[in-house]
């Protein structure tokens, strides 16, 4: 296997990026990868930027991620970042800090998933420029730019009491995944197991999909933008956690129907990582196709978010500082 | 200490965030941190774009660098690859990774050197947004963007037969500054101790200094560009290293006189991390201020770079993966 897959310490530089940019989709940049930085086309005046990490341990396991999730995660959770401001993703750029002993194929799933990812979900946006490293904690900080192509950008700020809370994508389903993994794929003292599908029912396996390969929609943020979202922002630590930011900053309060949060509305309501959309839009809007009202914006109260008219009484999502628990991740 | 100090695990993220801010320069964005993605002003039409990383072991040892340091260099090494391509930098994003006991008086001091840099290397740039995350191993990468105000970018792709070869800033004092750390600072069994500046001569002092807080000559890159650099790109590696990717690139050789490269010319032609600027100029041009001429272009011959006309039989520079070594760093 050494020969054929060598580990990354034993090959130069040059030869893993070789390796990386032969699996990329073609340059669309003014000046792609090779030279001291990316030169990237922004007809627009503006350029949106986000940079978002994702970390062994914290974010990710190797035993549950291959490459290729990990490559997709790492760009559709930045994608939808870009998004949430009305954007369209335009080009990345990856930083991958790895452990020595790293596998070359490992590196090329990993490249393999970010171009996967920006075909299916922002066929417009490539791997422009990124940096290698050594490290002893894998990790991969990707920082997406974007296009608002002449719109305003859509802030948490713009909403405003009497506008309708709406949301496009999934809610709660990667916590559902995640906690399948944790619940059915760990040993008895916490480790990760590797993932039998086959003992997964159908629904399990796809709110496993959500939690590794997460399919935000990317190309609802431009179109909310023009149906004439008042703010925006993905939802990437929890509705009522993501909701209560978006409210403060507006200086409003979020009510929601637990009604329309589906069948599970308490991991909907707690669940991170699906990278939905959360937009607010002016009462009697048309709402572009996939959004799907889940609440009203009212003048500011006691709460930033209530459920039902009632304070949120569970968990509000997830804090990466104060939940983290280096023992369960 | 903990009272007053506390571990940023015992934070939230808003908390370690507000603390962050309050540190930064006032935004001058369109759209500063705090929304899901930072929009920033590009009038020219096209972005700069670039991400480097610095990585606890590989890159840098607390034992040696204090967090003003860290985020001095991190800046600093972002800013030179900008001004390599001929552009002003305009934007930081900054991803940082950080174990859970690290202390809020570092995220500060981190904070105070990321500002401090482009205070003083590039005052036009500032932080703009970012994305904290816990890890087992601190890891900052920075994304930098710039303005190349109307010129053509400056590729490592341009040198010709026939150009000079200058080079702005210094050249082997960081690698001179990293063999003090290892030569006096490391206990019996190599770990690294603390810095004692009173055992060292002022010239030791400076080396160390241009290790730990390099000074880019950021305003010389557009500069560069205007006086007609035909190529050009920062020397992160070991000047024959990166003269032989700029040589590669162009098509041609690289011939170094080592008389002009100061009284240390073998630290100067293998020694990584100053970040001087690498640049080819039409021969018989008027060289702007601060760069020195340092050898010529040739054809393209056997050997991609050569040092008082033979091939260069030291040391080249640092190749992060195949000369990283876990135990020494």
């Amino acid at each position: 296997m050494s020969a054929s897959d060598p580990r990354v310490g034993d090959l130069t530089e040059g030869a893993i990026l070789r390796g990386i940019l032969d699996r990329l989709a073609p340059t669309r940049a003014v000046v792609g990868p090779g030279d001291d930085a990316a030169v990237i086309a922004v007809a627009d005046g503006r350029v949106v930027a986000t940079v978002d990490t994702l970390v062994h341990g914290p974010d990710f396991r190797l035993a549950w991620s291959d490459a290729f999730d990990l490559g997709w995660k790492a760009a559709a959770v930045n994608l939808a970042d870009v998004a949430a401001m009305g954007a369209r993703p335009t080009a990345l750029l990856v930083a991958l800090a790895m452990p020595d002993d790293t596998r070359r194929s490992f590196v090329e799933g990993l490249a393999d998933g970010l171009r996967a990812a920006c075909d299916s979900l922002a066929p417009e946006c490539a791997v422009e420029g990124g940096d290698l490293t050594v490290s002893d904690t894998l990790t991969i900080a990707v920082t997406a730019l974007g296009s608002l192509d002449g719109r305003a950008p859509v802030l948490r700020s713009g909403a405003r009491a009497g506008d309708v809370v709406a949301v496009a994508g999934t809610l709660g389903r990667a916590a559902r995944g995640l906690a399948i993994l944790f619940e059915r794929f760990t040993d008895a003292a916490g480790a990760p197991l590797a993932v039998d599908g086959s003992a997964l029912t159908g629904e399990e396996r796809s709110d496993l999909a959500v939690q590794l390969r997460p399919r935000p929609p990317v190309a609802l943020g431009p179109v909310a933008a023009d149906a004439g979202a008042t703010a925006m922002m993905d939802v990437s630590d929890g509705l009522v956690l993501d909701a209560a930011r978006l409210a403060a900053a507006s200086g409003v309060s979020v009510s929601f129907d637990s009604a329309a949060l589906g069948p599970d509305p308490t991991s909907a309501l707690s669940g991170g990582e699906d990278h939905a959309l959360l937009a607010t839009f002016p009462s009697g809007s048309v709402l572009p196709d996939g959004f799907r009202i889940v609440g009203v914006v009212t003048e500011r109260g006691v709460d930033a978010v209530t459920v039902d008219g009632r304070p949120h009484d569970g968990r509000a999502g997830w804090d990466p500082y104060r939940d983290w628990d280096a023992g369960r991740g």
